[in-house]
């Protein structure tokens, strides 16, 4: 069951705002075994909605339309619709008193422009939207389906489970979908590609495997539709099957499932071994303190960090001898070392993550070209380190620093 | 000029990330005098993107196309134009080598899916990414123009900045078009339109205001047209009096223009003051010295932070007194004050940060709810502090801390 999103607005397309939107529909919908194979974002016309709905309408059979409903001039999805479908705009009462009330409460009076929000077109069935003014619009003409709902992220989040998605699924129950997500860390696309190809090659037609990489993570995402039948139920038993498979083949790069992090796997396995963390940070700056307290929680387990952007902190705080300073240089192997003991003693934790390198864009040697980092996880007794060679931009080399460090992290914690 | 963006990747249509590439191309375009009149997102199939390619091309002169070019076999947009355009794939032996380059640095061997990354449509000017492997393709047919560039966020905006946009200006020269954007922080974007109203409504047609708030700050973009064929000279000069006018009425919030930052102004500041930073976070959690640390060259002005997430760092290494942390809680004024004083000793530096509040969404009591935040900034000799009240969800809580932080930081330094 194919679906189109119309999301109408020009401060989408001059980029005034991200449509988040039609992501959080996509993924509703999705889990109600709906599927999206269209999202389109146009200007506040007639002539752009009309023909842009009619060219949804000819390859889908419903079509959801946000934005475009509220009480100002540029608003006009619902002339556009009544056009379309041939129906005049009548009068709702109901709906203007919603709107009376809803003002009265706030001691206030409706403008003029929220007497014109009451009238819909012809036929539509108006669904109450309890978060504000502008109700939502279900029309069905000849078999298909159009729903027109305000752009405003929390009343169409909430129109949308409360009324639009029941409302769909009471009248297509479909086939079954059911996805499931693995995620990857240490290890690019391509490589996992081709350690997976084979089980690639012989999956069936009904489940498909995409790769989403972000910083150094590759997220698979495993897809599976009931083409012939089959309940979700079966779906996801054939999707244990497949996880499992891939499980057998990569079992060192994966960390975890669905929406785990790399922060929220650390902090979990912190909390589970009763250990607590901090860290040492030279070219991260700061930022992987910042992920790692992106967590909710993560003061039970995270002590703090102690940022050495200068050689003197490194010393004087951390206790890096200035002899290795001297004869290895701060983006060195040694000096990690020395940093994540350091950091370990003064915060008193079980173990740390300490980080020294080149961000750049300045600050590159042909011996230590930008992107060159040295990594350190481990506490007084064991300490494992990581070169990297990045060269990218600074906040990618950041970025992806910070994600190598909390994979290391995980891993000596799991004492691989 | 009307340009269609169509973002291929089915990751977007099951809600899986947010398209977050098309609002800043159109933003981009925009301000090169382009306009996008649509955006679609579509999955990964040769069909969808044949057919969606045809009907904008029916529409438009100008395509741009995102993501499908990766190494793995999801990836289908650059088979799908050479069927579109009728052309065959053909080796391309400088990407190749490009390619072996990139992976010979880092001593690894490029697999087969790198060497089909190879392989372009025939007659496509190859475009060099120099963020990532996949290049940039530049097809033209028929007086049209197709651009397909990698998903990947940093490689396409590279792409984009310094090739794309750069080449469609070349080719459409159009209307003179010139802006001015002047940075505030310190106030939201109703409090600025009521103080610069009258300036706003006596503007001439061909010049317009945009506000595009963000995180405390709000950035003002003029924008002037050359409708009745002015240069690009004249326009310049008249932004030049719109921007005095802009001054004369907001002095106090104005921080910078054009790209400047925040973060940025404070260090240019800091340097030609010739003085150090260093600050000591809690509920920030590393975010302040992130965003200090995302400026090239900071190492001459930042020595480090403490990030004092425990109390007992706080205590220990900054000196804060328990008696503080007892009678008025770490989140409070005291705290906050002691915490500059200890992380200015203990990092010698000429002035520091300091933050503590509730970042959320646990932790809130009725007294100091979620969102509830000191900040401090001053040095031995003088500190000022500010409370906020924010109440946001936890990341929105801790940027927010940070950008006034930073602004506080600015306005101390010169002695505002």
């Amino acid at each position: 069951m194919n679906i189109h999103i119309i999301t109408i607005g020009d401060e989408i397309l001059i980029g005034q705002i991200v449509d988040t939107n039609s992501a959080w529909m996509g993924q509703e919908l999705n889990l109600s075994n709906f599927s999206v194979s269209k999202i389109k974002t146009i200007g506040d016309t007639l002539e752009e909605i009309e023909t842009t709905l009619d060219a949804s309408l000819k390859k889908v059979d419903v079509v959801l339309l946000t934005g475009g409903l509220g009480a100002t001039k540029d608003d006009v999805t619902k002339k556009a619709l009544a056009n379309y479908f041939g129906r005049e705009l009548v009068y709702h009462e109901e709906t203007h008193e919603r709107i009376k009330r809803l003002f009265a409460k706030f001691g206030r009076k409706p403008t003029e422009a929220h007497y014109h929000q009451s009238f819909m077109p012809a036929g539509a069935t108006i669904i109450t939207n309890r978060m504000g003014t502008a109700p939502g619009m279900w029309l069905e003409q000849n078999g298909k389906i159009v729903v027109s709902m305000p752009g405003v992220p929390y009343e169409m989040k909430w129109l949308m489970g409360h009324e639009i998605i029941p409302r769909l699924r009471s009248i297509f129950p479909g086939q079954a979908l059911v996805h499931r997500t693995i995620q990857t860390a240490g290890q690019g696309e391509s490589h996992i590609a081709k350690a997976i190809a084979h089980f690639e090659d012989t999956l069936p037609d009904n489940i498909k495997l995409a790769y989403l990489p972000s910083m150094g993570k590759v997220r698979l995402r495993l897809s599976a539709k009931g083409t012939k039948g089959e309940s979700a139920a079966v779906l996801e038993r054939i999707l244990d099957q497949k996880q499992a498979e891939i499980e057998a083949l990569i079992p060192q790069f994966i960390f975890g499932y669905g929406l785990d992090s790399l922060e929220s796997v650390l902090g979990d396995i912190l909390k589970k071994q009763g250990k607590t963390i901090a860290t040492a940070e030279s070219c991260t700056g700061g930022h992987l303190a910042h992920t790692i307290t992106s967590i909710p929680g993560c003061s039970a387990y995270f002590m703090g960090s102690i940022i050495a952007y200068s050689n003197e902190v490194k010393v004087r705080q951390l206790g890096v001898e200035a002899t290795t300073l001297k004869e290895h240089g701060a983006v060195s192997e040694p000096t990690v070392i020395q940093m994540v003991k350091g950091v370990c003693q003064l915060l008193g934790t079980d173990m740390a993550i300490a980080t020294s390198g080149i961000a750049g864009p300045g600050g590159g040697t042909p011996e230590k070209p930008v992107g060159t980092v040295w990594i350190a996880v481990g506490n007084q007794d064991k300490v494992e380190t990581m070169k990297l060679e990045i060269g990218k931009d600074r906040l990618t080399n950041i970025q992806y620093t910070s994600s190598r460090a909390l994979n290391m992290a995980r891993k000596f914690l799991l004492g691989g």
